[in-house]
C-alpha cells in the first residue's frame, strides 16, 4: 500500500512535474464503461496508472501508436491445477496472453493436502507476476461417497481468511447440502456472510435458486443455457461465462452480452489444459470468440475487465484510468484480441520479470501413499445369475456420463474387459494413506484396444484412476504412478510407454509449461495409437471419479449412482 | 450478520417451506441491471430479500398489485446537518420518501466538535431506520484562513475508521493541498489507500484531475457541466449528480445518463434544506426530474440504486433480488417516482418503526462559546484616503460571490452600511472559545432594508455570521444566538422578531422536522418583509463564510480574497 512518500511521487508524475516511471505514448485505449476509444499517453507510477488523455514523458517509454490498450483480463474462476503446472508456471503461461488477474480455487490440491495446499497457493500468490487471488475451497471433500486426502471445516477456512489474496469462499458446489440445511454447510455460509461467496449452480432454478442466492452466493460459472442465464441475471446473480477444455458455454451465453447485461457478466476458464492455452489462448481466446460471435467489442472487453472486477469487489482495477492498477493489455489487433504485450502492476511482462520471482518450494511431493498393486487386486468376481452389469458410458467432450446396463464378459469366474464392445475395466484406488480401498467397474467409450491408462488426477478427491483391458498393464501403470509420486502413465505389454510426472500433490508438474505441453501432446498421440478416439482421454478419465456429475461415476468406494446419490453394488 | 440458525430460516423461507416474514404479493418490480420489469411475489426474511419471481406466503403480506417495486434509493453524498434537524429526524424525514441509504459527511458538526461530533453521528447511525453511513470528514478545518472548533489529523480519522458505518474518507475538498503535496494531505490519503475516498473537484481538469484521481479518489459530486462530467467519466471517476437547495446540477448532467454511463453515475443531495425536502422531495425528486428530462426510467433508477451501491462498495444492496438487503420502495407511479410506501431492511416504514429507535443524547449543546457583544464591536474605522472598499457581491441561488470595489459610506470616522445601494455590514464572530476574533466587511445583494440576520451556521467553521444595516440590531441578533446556543435569528428595532434555535452544535434543531419546516417558513416570510429578495437568505449568509468558494468571502479573520487565497485588509 502506498505511503505518503509514494503518494507524493504519484502526484508529481501525474502532473508531469517529473517523468513517469513508464509511459505508453501516443496510443489508443478503451474506456470500458462507455465502450469508447480515446487517444493519448498512459502514464504509470509504480503499480498504478497516474495519467491518461494527456502528454507525458517517462523514464521508460513504449511507442503505442500502432496499438490499442485495454484493461488486463480477469479470469473469474480457474483451477490452476488443471493446467498441470505449478501456479508460478501458470503465471508464466497465461499472463503474456493478457490474464493479469486470476481468481483461483485451489480445490484440487486442497482435496489432497488440505490447508497446506491452499497455503502453498498463497505463497505462490505472493510471488506471481499476475495477481493470483486464492479463494477458499468450500467443499472438501466434495461428497461422503469418496475418500479425499483432507477435510476442511468452517473453522479451517476462517483460519486462512486473512491472507491478502483471499476474496472469499470458492465455488459452493454443495447446493444439495445447502437446500437440506446440512449443519456444516450452514456454518461455512454463516462464517462468510459479507464476504464474496462464489457459486456453482448448474440447472438450479426457481425457488431452489432463490434459496441459494438468499444465502449470499452471488456468482456462477455453471450456467449452460441462455434461458438459465436469463433467470440468474434477473435474480441479480453474476453469470461467469465459462469456456474450458471440456465445458464450453460461450456459444450458448455470448448472445446475452449487451450494453446492460455485460455489467453483470464476466468470463472464466474453470479447467483449461495447457494444450488449449497454447493452441487457442486463455481469456484472449474467449474475448476473440465472443467478438467473432457478434458481441460488440466494448461489451466483450467490459465483461472481461471492469465487470469481472466489480463482481468480485476488486475496485482497484478494470479500467484504463488514473488511480487504477496498471494492468494493461497492449493489442496489435483490437477486434481479434491479438496481444502484443502486457503490463502487469506497472511492469512490462517479459522473461526477465518472471525470472525475478522467488522460487516457492513445491508441496505434496510424496502424496501418493499406498502399497504397490498386483494384477489380482483388480479382479472382479462374477456374481452368479446377473445377466447385466452397470457400465459407465462416456461421451466425448462431456463430463456427464451414461448409466448403461450391458451383459458381462465372464472368464474363470471373473468379470472381464471386452474390447470388441469397447468395454474396459476402470478402477479407482485410494492413495492418501487412509483406507487403501479400490473401487472397480467398467467403462465404455474410450475405444482403447490395448494397454492401460492411469492418472493421479481424479476429480475431486484425486485418487488413482486406471483403465485398460489387461489387469497386468493396469498394475504396471498404477505402480509407476506410485513410484514417481503421481502423474499420467500409459502401459503396454508390461512396459510404460509414455508418462507425464505430476509430482506436486500428484496434480502438477515441476517442468516448464512448454515441456508439459510437449509431454501432453506425446501422451495424446500414444493414446490415439492404442485406438482411443477421445480428444481428451486423461481429462475424461479424471472426471469419471467426480460423483457430483450425472449419471454413473466411480470412486475408491465403488460405482456411484449419482442420480440416487448412493453407492452401487457392482454386478 | 446472519448466523447458521438464521441462514437456516433464510433457506426455509426462500424455498417456501415456511411462510416468509414479509411478502409483497403479486407485484411488478424493476430489475435495474437490464432495466426490465418483472412480475411475481417478493419474499423477505429478516432484513434480506429471499425470493422473487415465484409465489410466496408471508406472516405479513402487502398487496403489491397496483404498485411497482424498485430498490431503495441511495443518497451518495449528504450533509445531514443542512436539513437543520438531528440525524434521527433526518431519518424520519427522508426514509418515507425512499432514501434507504444515506452516505453522509458529518463535516459541519466535525468542524464544531471534532471527533465527538462524528461519534455522535455514529451513535445515531446505530439507531436510524435508514442505513446511515458516516464518512470521515477529510478537511477539518477547511482552510487556515478561519478558526474552526476542531482540527482532525490523519491519526484522528484512523481512530474512527473501524465503526461499521464507515465506508472511507469524505469529500476531499483540499485539492490545492493535494496538488501542493501538503504533508497532512499526504498522510490522510496514505492512511485511506484501499478505502473509498470521496472527491470534491469542481472544475478540476486535465493533469490536475489525473493527479487527484491517481491518489485513489474515485467519486465527485462537484461536477457542473456535461463537458466536465464527460472528462471525469472517461477517466473512471464516478459522477454523483447533485441537486441541492442551492447547487443544482441535474439539468446540466442528466442528459449524459444512458445505458452505459448510468453504471458510473449516481445521485446526491449534498445540502438540501427541510423546505425543499417537504415541498419537492428528496432522491425521489431527483429521479422524477431526471425522467421528466427525458432519461429512460431504468437508467435513472439504476443510477439511484445499483450504481450508487457499487460506486461505494455496498455490495449487499441496489437490486430487487434474493440475497440483497430488503431496501425497497413501493411506487404508486413508476414514471413519476411517486412513493407509496417503503421497506427498510425488511421493515415496513411507519411512525411505529421510528418510535422504536433509542433516543440519542444530543451533543454540543453549549457550543456557542463567546462573551456577548456590544454594538461598538462591529465598528469599522475608516482608513483615510481609500476611495473604494471591497464588497462581497451576492447572487441569488449561487454560493459563488463577486469581489466588488465600491465607494464607502463614512460617518463619524467609520464605514457604514448604505441600504440605498443595498450595502450591508457583515461580520463573522469566532464562537468556539478560541480567539474571539471578529471579521468585518460589507455585502451587497440581500436587499434587506431594516434589521439584522444572524446565524451560527457558517460554512464550514460555523462561526457566528451576522449582517444588517444597524450595529444595534446586529448585536441583538448575535447575543440571542449566544444565549440560546445557536440558530437563526432576526432582530428589528432592538427586538428578536423571529428565530429558529439550533442548539445541537449550533447546527441542528431538537424539534421535529415538521416544526423546523414551519419555523423556517416563518423566518423566510419575516426576512422578505424586511425587504430581502433572496429565496434562501440564511443559506446565502452561511455560505459567505466559506473561503474555498470564489471570489470574496469573510471569516472571523477578515475578508478573504479566494482567488489569491489570502486575507484582505478591509478598506
Amino acid at each position: 500500500m502506498a505511503n505518503a512518500q509514494h503518494i507524493a511521487r504519484i502526484i508529481d508524475q501525474a502532473l508531469g512535474r517529473t517523468p513517469a516511471d513508464l509511459v505508453i505514448r501516443n496510443t489508443r485505449f478503451l474506456e470500458v464503461i462507455s465502450g469508447k476509444l480515446f487517444h493519448g499517453d498512459i502514464a504509470i507510477c509504480g503499480d498504478r496508472i497516474v495519467g491518461t488523455q494527456e502528454s507525458y514523458h517517462g523514464v521508460k517509454e513504449i511507442d503505442g501508436s500502432d496499438l490499442t490498450v485495454v484493461p488486463g483480463f480477469i479470469d473469474t474462476h480457474v483451477h490452476c491445477e488443471s493446467s498441470l503446472v505449478t501456479p508460478l508456471e501458470f503465471d508464466r503461461c497465461v499472463l503474456p496472453r493478457g490474464t493479469t488477474t486470476a481468481i483461483c480455487d485451489p480445490h484440487e490440491i486442497a482435496n489432497v493436502l488440505g490447508s497446506e495446499g491452499i497455503q502453498y497457493f498463497m505463497r505462490c500468490a505472493e510471488q506471481s507476476c499476475l495477481d493470483l487471488r486464492v479463494q477458499l475451497s468450500s467443499c472438501v471433500p466434495t461428497t461422503e461417497l469418496e475418500t479425499a486426502g483432507a477435510r476442511l471445516s468452517a473453522a479451517d477456512l476462517v483460519a486462512l481468511r486473512d491472507h491478502p489474496s483471499v476474496i472469499g469462499l470458492a465455488e459452493f458446489m454443495n447446493y444439495p447440502g445447502l437446500l437440506a440445511k446440512d449443519p456444516q454447510v450452514l456454518d461455512k455460509l454463516a462464517a462468510f456472510q459479507g464476504w464474496h461467496i462464489d457459486g456453482h449452480a448448474p440447472l438450479v432454478r426457481g425457488k431452489n435458486l432463490n434459496a441459494y442466492l438468499a444465502c449470499g452466493i452471488c456468482t456462477c460459472h455453471e450456467t449452460t443455457s441462455a434461458e438459465e442465464a436469463r433467470e440468474k441475471l434477473s435474480k441479480g446473480m453474476h453469470v461467469l461465462i465459462r469456456e474450458g477444455t471440456v465445458s464450453k458455454d460461450l456459444a450458448a451465453l455470448a448472445p446475452l452480452l449487451d450494453a446492460r447485461t455485460s455489467n453483470a457478466m464476466a468470463f472464466c476458464t474453470d479447467d483449461r489444459n495447457p494444450l488449449d492455452i497454447a493452441e487457442q489462448g486463455h481469456l484472449d481466446y474467449l474475448i476473440r470468440r465472443a467478438i467473432a460471435l457478434g458481441i460488440a467489442e466494448g461489451d466483450a472487453y467490459r465483461a472481461a475487465t471492469w465487470s469481472a472486477a466489480r463482481a468480485f469487489g476488486l475496485r482497484d482495477r478494470g479500467l484504463v484510468a488514473p488511480g487504477k492498477r496498471a494492468d494493461l493489455v497492449l493489442l496489435s489487433d483490437y477486434r481479434c484480441c491479438e496481444v502484443h504485450s502486457v503490463v502487469s502492476a506497472g511492469r512490462l511482462v517479459s522473461p526477465e520479470l518472471f525470472a525475478q520471482r522467488q522460487t516457492i518450494d513445491p508441496v505434496g511431493l510424496n502424496s501418493v501413499k499406498r502399497a504397490i498393486v498386483r494384477p489380482r487386486d483388480f479382479l472382479m468376481p462374477a456374481t452368479t445369475g446377473d445377466s447385466t452389469i452397470a457400465v459407465i458410458g462416456v461421451n466425448a467432450g462431456s463430463i456427464v456420463t451414461d448409466h448403461r446396463r450391458l451383459p458381462p464378459q465372464i472368464r474363470d469366474g471373473y468379470y472381464q474387459a471386452d474390447t470388441r464392445r469397447d468395454i474396459l475395466k476402470v478402477c479407482v484406488l485410494e492413495r492418501h494413506g487412509h483406507s487403501g480401498d479400490i473401487g472397480r467397474g467398467f467403462v465404455q467409450g474410450f475405444g482403447l484396444l490395448r494397454g492401460a491408462l492411469a492418472s493421479s488426477v481424479g476429480h475431486d478427491s484425486h485418487n488413482l484412476c486406471v483403465l485398460g483391458s489387461q489387469d497386468d498393464d493396469m498394475a504396471v501403470a498404477v505402480n509407476r504412478l506410485i513410484d514417481i509420486g503421481g502423474g499420467f502413465a500409459i502401459a503396454l505389454d508390461g512396459q510404460i510407454i509414455e508418462e507425464l510426472p505430476l509430482p506436486v500433490a500428484g496434480l502438477m508438474s515441476l517442468a516448464p509449461y512448454e515441456t508439459v505441453h510437449q509431454q501432453l501432446a506425446a501422451l495424446r498421440d500414444a493414446v490415439q495409437a492404442l485406438g482411443c478416439s477421445l480428444p481428451e482421454p486423461f481429462l475424461q478419465l479424471a472426471f469419471l471419479a467426480l460423483p457430483v456429475i450425472p449419471h454413473l461415476k466411480i470412486t475408491d468406494q465403488g460405482l456411484v449412482d449419482v442420480d440416487n446419490f448412493c453407492l452401487l453394488n457392482t454386478g
